[in-house]
């Protein structure tokens, strides 16, 4: 028997300490992948990647105890030497290479160049080849991003006293209808995957008042556009004593300033390497459906076709009209139409015919979907009557409104979808590590 | 066109703020849900549910301009009134009520005494009334530990170099072979959901050296016991650049001890709800398997039936005797059979019939499966064709180590299963929002 104790501080030095005062002259032991090789006879120079980013080690004739024919790309290796200031090295360190401890070797050539800067190969090549292609530094680089957009999302809601929940995937029914629905069978019997979480984070709201979730969502589309996942990540939060709809846009709103600070301070790296410039969320416009509809109608001369949606290209032109207008690149659009929207929703007393709910577009692209719920039991069923709809599987969620539910609103958001739009990427495809959709079941 | 602005501070307070210094005396507005009125006449008492806990709301004929009897359990409230010191009333503070708002009222008496400090209903009772048995004091406290849980993980884990991964539930071909998976159509093909992210999990090591995920994970195994679940929550790392498996229990000691630490300072009030005494992480005991068998049949007298593995039985007189001898309520069992393990457990060079592999086990229950992986492709596919494996369907994740994979290893952690055994609770769905079991699909 023995103790484990903890961490204890390994032999080899990340980057971030190699960049540390003092540390100049100092003998080191480094390990990384290599990411490139130059040979140049007498001299050369090897690229390790490691996860704060490159480091350049130096083969000298001589000093270098081991021969650099030995050493190829996608080799992982344990390198001793000493650190060197270096203007012309990633990050201003190199190590002079003394002796050199192989840890794995690969058995074929990349298929791929992911040691150049920008590869020059098609979406379909890098997600052919997911787990070489992501090693290229700037296809790793949205990941982190993407870290850090989901961390924001947390760290902020739990400032908010928001609580975290953990609700099942596999359901008996789904939250907003049949349509769209995977479907497979649990224990013989018919079951579904969630398409939002929707119903467990409404019945939770009568439990912690204000909850989040992170997690996939599932939804059977046939869509297959450059927008379109069928599996994807869903940032979803729910707020209970809400004023009305402007509570939520007031909270996303929050979280979006809270996370462009995240990103400045802890993933400025990763904003240089993709040169990213962070958008401007200290106030957002919202302006009401009918409204932009016709402001974007008049200003770019184009007919209003679908009065209850919009259309791919209107959601463009909003954001084209906000940024020009109002020099935003986000803007909430507010009060959809009542037959949009599921029949949770809250429509407006004003005129129902338009909801108490909204849109958030970000430069142009539909991101969240969100609002005020109805909570009186009466109303749900009502409205429900209204649309024909039984209340058939859905017993436990109503349930919640029978026992009193406080005024609530919440939304949902498209985590691929906000990266792909903060990163300036034209398919989502481009800020999922693995999608998911009509053709693409792997990896 | 209006702009939202981000959070602004609502007039009404929560209880942290009811408490800080200099309130005492103050016109305050408060809201919460109705948990309990004891109505004395021209007296009475109105016990408001917060987020935070519970607020008690003194009603005096006179001074509270309203009829006590306008209001009933499980109303939403908002109330106007005097903040006054009070010994007696939960948190030490009551509010003297002028003025009461509705906000909204149930319309069915609650099924269940969620007032009451121990329910004293079966589990089936509140897993049958689930978003309205969670609303009991002590039921959404465990949640709330469970919270802290999942956050000691991520944030531990982000000051130790990981990146957070969402990888894809819907796949081709699952990690760990083909028995107890869920299966479903996907555009007309087969499908399965994914028991663990561990081929995901492991080709991201190749691309940021450490990673996690906090997901669910299915398994269509046919236990009907109290610690299985078919949907569950995992908490997964995966390290490179280990030295050994040791380096995983390491960095799982070290979760531990940062998240005991974060629940005594975060989740102090929970903590107390539910009676829980923490317990000690500074050293944890690392043993043998075949050692820990031994020594376990010798002190309790039980003949060993099956070598290559734990029974239940024998995991509960492991962490007994982990407590006798070491005064340990968590314990690394080591080296686990190779028969027992998948392929891509790291055999032992010294003795191939054990990996270097390991469980955590936490008061007599396995909460951890961990360890070391094959790195090298010869080696892993040599592995598989000694198990008759072909690498159908897995091509992308042997790719990964076709081109290079540092020594790495990992571990997976039952979210469930830990906060039950933090508890003390016998029941694995005790400690589930919305277990998911062979007879439970709802809600």
């Amino acid at each position: 028997m023995e103790f484990v104790t903890g961490v204890k501080k390994p032999e080899t030095l990340e980057l971030g300490e190699l960049l540390e005062e003092g540390m100049e002259g100092r003998e080191v032991k480094v390990n990384g992948a290599v990411h490139s090789i130059r040979d140049m006879g007498n001299v050369g120079f090897v690229i390790l990647r490691k996860r704060e980013g490159l480091l350049q080690c130096v083969y000298e004739e001589g000093i270098s105890l081991f021969d650099l024919k030995e050493l190829k790309d996608a080799d992982t290796i344990e390198v001793s030497g000493t650190l060197t200031r270096s203007e012309k090295a990633p990050n201003g360190v190199e190590i002079r290479m003394k002796e050199v401890r192989i840890l794995s070797e690969p058995v074929e050539p990349m298929p791929l160049p992911i040691s150049k800067w920008k590869m020059n190969t098609s979406l379909e090549a890098k997600l052919n080849y997911r787990p070489i292609s992501l090693r290229n530094i700037r296809e790793r680089a949205k990941f982190r991003i993407q870290e850090g957009i989901v961390r924001g999302f947390r760290d902020f809601l739990y400032t908010q006293g928001f609580t975290e929940i953990h609700t099942p995937k596999i359901g008996a029914k789904s939250a907003e209808g049949g349509a769209n629905l995977f479907r497979l069978e649990y224990f013989h019997r018919p079951a579904i995957l969630q398409q939002s979480p929707q119903f467990y984070k409404q019945m939770m709201v009568g439990v912690f008042d204000r909850v989040f979730e992170t997690a996939p969502v599932f939804r059977a589309e046939k869509h297959n556009t450059k927008r379109h996942l069928n599996e994807y990540t869903s940032l979803d939060f729910e707020m209970g004593y809400i004023d009305g709809f402007e509570d939520v846009m007031a909270m996303e709103t929050g979280f979006l300033q809270y996370t462009m600070k995240l990103l400045e301070k802890e993933y400025a790296r990763e904003l240089q390497i993709l040169g990213v410039e962070l958008p401007k969320t200290e106030e957002i416009p919202a302006v009401r459906f009918d409204e932009i509809k016709r402001l974007v109608s008049e200003k770019y001369n184009r007919k209003i076709r679908t009065p209850y949606d919009l259309e791919p290209e209107e959601e463009m032109l909003i954001g084209r009209y906000a940024k020009e207008e109002w020099g935003a690149d986000f803007v909430f659009v507010t009060h959809y139409p009542s037959k949009k929207r599921p029949f949770y929703a809250m429509d407006d007393p004003e005129d129902p015919t338009y909801t108490l709910s909204f849109d958030l577009l970000f430069r142009g692209l539909e991101i969240t979907t969100g609002g005020q719920r109805i909570h009186d039991y009466r109303s749900l069923m009502e409205k429900m009557e209204k649309r024909g709809m039984t209340d058939e599987g859905m017993e436990q969620y109503l349930s919640a409104f029978k026992h009193g539910m406080p005024p609530h609103g919440g939304l949902g958001i498209g985590m691929e979808r906000l990266t792909m739009q903060l990163l300036g990427e034209d398919n989502v495809r481009e800020t999922t590590l693995f999608p998911r959709d009509l053709s693409r079941l792997e990896p």
